[in-house]
Formats: structure tokens, sequence, C-alpha cells
């Protein structure tokens, strides 16, 4: 395609929403007319089904649940006034405490003020708010956050070394639906023991956001906690960006929290036309099928060209993975569905692989983010009439051109700003798509019974680790692997056994490992 | 395979080095004896080349280089004594320097001493300092460090204000073997101004690490700049964090630069081995090769168990995917090589897309990172017996072994904590291994030919923005777009000087679109 006709093309599969000042190019994937006659009734389908979804039906069937995310920045969509009063009612109710907090109404009991924000989720309780801090938090925001997303106790100890003496003016989010996911409720007992071996009342810098009635809510409520904000059940961790999990941390930082919702609301509006080429969602899910032959077949490659919108891979990939990485559809077929995320940012990923992107397995397709204003403020010239932004926007425009050339096709989004509205914008954007990708490809985009099974197997793992410790301890001499592993009641887990026993040999708790370490089955074993 | 089986391959291929402490498993890779017969005869002639390579033979046949950074670690086996006292001498300069900065003999014209480090540099010259600044820095190190890795103004304003006051004690280091990329040429300029602008004298503060005789070493050298570090031209950018890139960043914030080299010499030692089992980074190749079908079919998706880690696999996009993503094996047929990484760490990804892992798409193989032990200190219990180290040490098992079940195949790699002398060795495992593999592949893991193209394209934009305006700055009344590109000399460019003139409009570069935005070919345009 010559560039007269690709200015073309250009031209007719643009998509521009005023009032967003947002952009979609689609152009640089090779789809064709026939292509799109062919998913017309696919896609009205699903649009059909994003309007009983987003009316209230029961989205998500295997957990019997409504999906109600789209409610949380339109109430006067929700199914109920029950549902409405709760939502707008949950959003003075944070503005109203971030207000005390900021003004020092609220304090800590031994400072005059917060200082810090120490939020402590995993999954969706932590990859919304992770992004939103790294692309809107303010170069000097009204509090510091630091967030612990893991269980990793090294990585625990880091954040708590890096808040320091500031712990006592540190207000302590606990972001977790049901309170029993392990890693945020172990994060919490460890960030607990520190505030007590610090003399300071947890309790009284602690915020739970979590599900009414939760085991959670009730720990927060019996002790007496600062305030609990709601995790409703008709929201998914995954889309849970707009509900308490992301506005409150989002508000403590000083980021606009009614100007994230009011984009997203505005998205929300232009994709749900029951129409493709004037949807941007619509077109986005249309592009993936393409790419992947509606099976995932390339990687989406997402690469912002703006600092603050590095961590957007991140969400994204539990956003599309966790949405769409199915094993059935609906109707029980084996599917083994998905599509694969990754990426940074521009222009430096450029210089770690687009070598392979652009001459390597052609096995993706590359999502290009452009911001349009460069920086507050005016620019320096670097060479005569060229400024830093400048250079930005060649790399992409040079990049997108290299790439095309050689095959490998791309979709542009260009924002104005990378602003709190337009931020708003680009999620809810993306939540459309995968969820009208989802009914394309016929898979259900809000549960994930895949993570539970890695889950049990972990819980096994230590129910096994207290069996070998007490077969151990009632041990005066050391036992080879496969005794222990028959004595704590699972001859067929040696190796699981072996892998215990090596971890608290390694952080001296008291067990003890006699031979060849290079030979597992030679290895005897007792505790101290 | 019932969990006997699977133990006694779990032993039969398990890779364990005493003086690291270092497991290498591949049990969970499902080939066979065959394979690896079927595999020999390459790995042979990859050991020869790889002994060849490290002996200075010109291992990069397009640039007609030297592949020299075994020798970084090892000077003795450097092919000349000048490479050896260069490479020995430059260590010492570097803990000299660092020993000055650190008491304060060399400080800042404005301030006592050097509190803070602001590193400019991108792909090889930030990702390995990235690497392990997050994997390594002390909890409160003796300075501080920033990363300027892009051309984007709005990012180069965040660091500089997160510096703040600080300006007048801050170490930069410009790090660029020609001095000419260009996004660290920008970010140099932009600190350069701000110094300016605080009324600070930028060469009391920079140091350059660049290749000797490069544009910014005469530029350093003539202004006087605290001193200059070589970058060799026998270092590639990607394996370049054992020269003075890596080891400046790192001695400055306190990391033990000598236990660094130290654990890669001892991993150099171990990989050197012309023997599939008994080579870890031979079995890493042969575990890639098997997944994959030599061709790159399977993602890498890489999963450290440690916080610290967290950019392990970001510094491992630009090794792998810039190594061995080319177009053309050696003997000049197209191969369309390489291998997508991807991956940010455990357990907190297992909330993000294990889901697809377990169920999706199976076009991946995962390596879990395990590190032994789990902090400094004791733990204490979560729960009866059990720690949050457990859980993670658990939760890795049971992922393992959930993926397994589901025919996702493993490598887990073992380290016994994450410190300088392990982070080294790590990464020397890893550069070996991506050598072995490309000799295997029968690529020139070595060059990046395809990165040169979209700079091109992008200076060419850069170009044609200079002429765009040119041409509006002589015409007084609104011009069409393809009018401008027509007078600008590139009347088969519409559409990139349409994204010229938004991008300047964007920024109040005195250029004026006029019409409906949403019909880039009816816009006008004209200078303020």
């Amino acid at each position: 395609m010559n560039s007269a006709a690709l200015w073309q093309r250009y031209q007719d599969w643009l998509y521009y929403h005023a009032g967003l000042g947002f952009y979609l190019d689609v152009s640089r994937m090779r789809f064709d007319d026939g292509f799109v006659q062919q998913l017309k009734p696919k896609f009205d389908q699903a649009f059909q089904e994003m309007a009983a979804l987003e009316s209230g039906a029961i989205a998500n069937p295997d957990e019997n649940r409504m999906v109600g995310h789209y409610w949380l920045r339109d109430p006067d969509l929700a199914p109920s006034d029950d549902f409405k009063r709760d939502i707008e009612q949950t959003i003075e109710d944070i503005e109203s405490f971030v207000q005390k907090i900021h003004s020092g109404a609220t304090c800590p009991p031994q400072a005059e003020r917060f200082t810090d924000i120490l939020s402590i989720g995993i999954g969706g309780s932590a990859l919304g708010p992770e992004f939103v801090a790294e692309a809107l938090s303010p170069d000097l925001p009204p509090m510091g956050i630091h967030f612990i997303d893991n269980t990793d106790p090294a990585g625990i100890d880091r954040v708590l070394a890096r808040i320091g003496d500031r712990l006592n003016s540190t207000l302590v989010l606990v972001i977790s639906k049901s309170g029993g996911t392990p890693e945020p409720r172990n994060g919490m007992i460890e960030v607990q023991h520190a505030f007590s071996t610090h003399n300071l009342d947890f309790s009284k810098q602690a915020v739970a956001i979590t599900g009414r009635g939760s085991n959670l809510d009730n720990v927060a409520k019996s002790q007496g906690w600062l305030t609990t904000f709601p995790m409703h059940d008709w929201v998914g961790g995954r889309t849970s960006e707009f509900s308490a999990v992301g506005l409150v941390p989002a508000a403590l930082q000083g980021i606009d929290i009614r100007a994230i919702l009011a984009g997203a609301k505005e998205m929300d509006a232009a994709t749900r036309l029951p129409e493709i080429k004037g949807n941007p969602a619509a077109l986005l899910a249309l592009a993936w099928y393409f790419s992947g032959n509606g099976k995932g077949e390339k990687d989406m490659v997402v690469l912002p060209y703006k600092d603050s919108l590095l961590l957007f891979s991140r969400y994204l990939q539990q956003l599309v993975m966790e949405s769409l990485g199915k094993e059935k559809d609906l109707d029980g077929n084996a599917v083994y569905q998905g599509i694969a995320v990754y990426g940074n940012k521009g222009s430096t990923d450029q210089h770690a692989y687009v070598q392979q992107l652009r001459e390597g397995v052609p096995n993706f397709f590359l999502t290009f983010i452009e911001v349009l204003h460069d920086r507050t403020g005016q620019s320096i010239e670097i060479e005569l009439g060229v400024t830093s932004g400048d250079y930005l926007s060649g790399l992409l425009q040079g990049t997108r051109q290299a790439l095309y050339e050689n095959h490998r096709d791309s979709i542009t989004v260009t924002i104005p700003e990378a602003n709190a509205h337009n931020v708003g914008a680009l999620i809810a954007l993306y939540e459309r798509a995968v969820g009208l990708y989802g009914f394309l490809i016929n898979v259900n985009a809000y549960h994930q019974p895949g993570v539970e099974a890695g889950k049990k197997a972990a819980a096994a793992i230590l129910d096994l680790q207290r069996n070998v410790v007490q077969v151990l301890q009632a041990e005066k001499t050391p036992l080879p692997i496969a005794t222990l592993a028959l004595r704590a009641g699972a001859p067929d887990q040696i190796e699981a056994v072996y892998k215990i026993v090596r971890h608290l040999e390694a952080n001296q708790r008291g067990v003890k490992l006699y031979g060849n370490l290079a030979q597992p089955q030679g290895l005897t074993v007792s505790s101290l």
C-alpha cells in the first residue's frame, strides 16, 4: 500500500472523540472490509450482551454475579436506587474522609498529621492504585504512597525501612475483598507487628477497604479502625479502580478523582454505541481479533511514549489476561483463550527489544500510546527548532513506520495529555474492549477459576510443612528425606518435603540438612 | 509421570554449584534423552565457538568486533596485557573516585558533599544499573539514585522535581558510548539547562561514561568534568553491566562491586564447561530450545519470587530479545528468530495473569527464580509455625505444580540470597545462556541492525518538521495539509506532516490547526 493509500486508510478508520480530544488509529492493522463484515454478526451479539450486562444481568454466570463496574462512574445506570445511593455515598464518604486527613482534623495519635500512605493489597487491589499513582500523583503530593503488594519478607522490610521514622504518621490502607487472601493478610500482620514494636496503635492509623461483613470488615469495626470503605460483590478486582479500591489512595495523593470518574463516564458513553466503526472499544476488539485470529495467536505489546504511563501494561496484564485467559468457553468447549500482554514505555523499550520486534519472531502486534502534550511549561530547543518532546514524537512515528514496513501491525491511541480525565478514559476504554472481546470469543471475562489451583497447592504445602516440622521435632536422629515424607503422611511428596526443609534451613528455622546437597535423595534432616 | 518418577527426574537433571549455593532445575521441561542427544552436536559446536569468542575471536562479524564482556570479571582471560591492565585500572579508578565522593574529598561547589546520583542513559546504559539499584541498593544508601532513561520532557521534569533543592549536591552520570544517541544527549542538555537556571556549574558535578575519543569524551575533557570512565569497543551495551556503565552507579550506591564481579567470575567458570548436563547455561539454552522448537515459538515468562528482583525481566528483555531477535542467521537465511520475554514478580503476578498461564493460550514457558533466604533477621509467625516467607515459598511450589499439571513447563533457578555475589552470577548465567543459544540457532547475538531503521525514520521526521515550520513561517494564510506537505518537499508524507503539526499545536509551538479534527484531510494549518 503506497503512502497515499495509507493516508486514505488512516482517515477512513480514524476514530476521534472531540470531548476527550481522543484519537484511535487502527489503520496499521491489515484487516480488510470483508473481515469487518464477517465479524459484524458477532459484534451485534456482543453489543446486546454488553447492554444486558450494563443493565444488571448476571454476566458472570459461574459466580452468579452482576458485573457493575460501569455504574461506578455513572450511578444513574445502576439497576436499583440502593446501588445508586451506595455508589454516590461512597464517593462522598471518601472525599470527606480525605479532606479530614489532609486538613489534620483526623490525625494519628503521635503526630500532627498523616504524611504517608501505606497501601497493602495485591492483584486488583494493587495494580490500579500503582498505575494511577505513577501516572497522576503530583510532583509534590500531600502524602507519599508506598505499596506492599506481595508476601516477600525482605520486600516488606524495605518498604518499612523507607518509611522509617514516619511510621507514626503513616495511614495504612488494607485492601482485600474477603480479608482472607494470604498476601495482604500477611502484609497486614507484618505491619501490625512493626506498629507494635514501635509502640504505635495500628487501629488508630488503619483503614479497611473490604466487602461488607467480611472477616476484615468485622476486625476493623471491632478494633475501632479509622474507617472502612466498601468493596461491592458486583465489582471484580481487576475492574475496581473506580471503586473505593482506587479512589481512596488516589484522593489521598491529591489526585482529582471526580476527573477520573468523569473521563471514564465520557468514554463509557462513547463505547456504548452498538456500531464497530464509531466505537473505539469495538475497534480495539476488532483489531485484537484480527491480529490473533480470535485465539490470542499474537502478543499485545503496549508502549506508552510517556514515562508516567509506565505501569499501564502491568495494569493491562491483569485486565486482559485474567479476563480472557480461559480454558473453556461459555458452552464448555476447551478453547485455551487469552492474549499475552507486555511492554514498558517508549522510546526506552526501543533500546531494549525493538530489534526483535522489527526483525525477529512476528508473534505480536503493537499498541503505541501517544500523548500530545509534552510537559507543563515551555521546552528548550535541543537543536534548532527541535525539542526533547519532538524527538519522543518523532521516535514514535519512526518506529511505527519501520515496523509497518516489516509487516508488523500496530494500533495507535492518542490522548491530549496524561491527566486524570484521560487516564480515567483510558482505563474505561480497555475495560470495555476486553468485555466486548470476551463476548466475541464467548468466554466468561469476569471470573478466574485457574487462580485457585495454585493457591490450594500452596496451602497444601504449608500443611505439609507443619507435619514435617512436627515429625522432626519428635525425632532425635536425622531422617532421610523419603522417610521424613512418609512419616509426615506424604510418601509421594518427597520433592515437596525436600524443598520445604531446604527453605527452613536457609532461614535458621531449627532444621538442619546433612549430606551432599547435589544429591537430594541422600540427604538426611534433623531438627536442631 | 507420577511423583516418584518426577522426583527421580528432578534429581537426574538437578544442577548444583556448591560455591555459589546455586541450583538449576529443568526437570519440569518435558524434553527426553533423545532430544538431548539430538542437540549434542550443536552444543559441541557452540562450546567451541564460545571458547573462541572468549579468547578474542571476532564474534560479532557484522561489526568486525571482539566480544569481551567475560574479560571484565576475569581480566586474566583478556587477549592482551593492555586489555587486562585497562580493565583492572578502570575498576581501581572507580573505587578511588567513589571513595573520594563518599568521603567528601571530591565535593560539589555549592554543597559539602554529593547526596544524589542522576544517571542519564538508555538501553544497555540504563537497564543494568536500574536492575542492580533495585536489587542491591541498601535501605539507607550513601547516595540515592535517579534515572533519566528516555526523552520524555514530563519524565525529565518529574525526576528533577524529585531531586528538587538537592540539585546542587547531585552527581550526574552521562552514559553513552558515542554521545550521539538522542535520548541521553537530550537528557543531558535538559539537565544542563536546569543546572544553569539554578546557577550551578554542570561540569563540576558531571561524569562521563563513554567511548574513548567519542564526542562526549571530548566535551567532558574540554569542559573539565569531574572525570570520565571508558566504554570499550569490545563490550556491547546489553552486556555492559560489569563495565564502568554498571560499576560506577553501583559503587556510588554503596553496592559491593567486587562481590558482583566475583559472583560473575564464578558463574563464568561453571558455564565454561563444554558439557550440557554440568553447565547451567547450557541447560538453560537446552530448555529454551526445547520449549520454543529452536524458533522462539514460546514466550519466556520470568517470575522472581523476591521484590528486589522485580526488574530482572526488564533487564532480560534487552539481553535476550536484542541478542536473539534477528531476521537473518549467519548464513544469510531469513529466520525471524528471538524469544519474547516478560514478567514482573511472584507471587504478585499470580494475582495478575496466572489465570491465563494456567488455563489460557499455552504459548510460554515459565522461569521461577527462588531465593532461599527470606530476610535479614527472624520472622514472626503469621499462623502457628508459618511465616510470610513460608507463604512465598509455598506459593512458588504450588504454582509450579499447578502449571505443570496443566502441561505448562517451567524452569526453576534457586539462589541462596539476593545479594551482590548472586546477582552477579545470575547476570553472568544469562549472558552465557544467550550466547550459547545464539550459537545453537546460528545468529549473530552481538549486533542490532533492526534498531537503526526506527532511528533513521525518526530523524527524517525531525528534518521534515524543520521544513514544515519553515514553510508555515513564510506563509500568511492557512494551508491545507496536503499543500503543506508538498511545499515542505514531501508530497507523499501527508500523514507524517499531519502528525507533526498536531504535536506542535498541542505544545503551543506557534502552529494552529483549523477545521474538523475528525477529518484530517480537510484541515488547514498556519503559523500563529
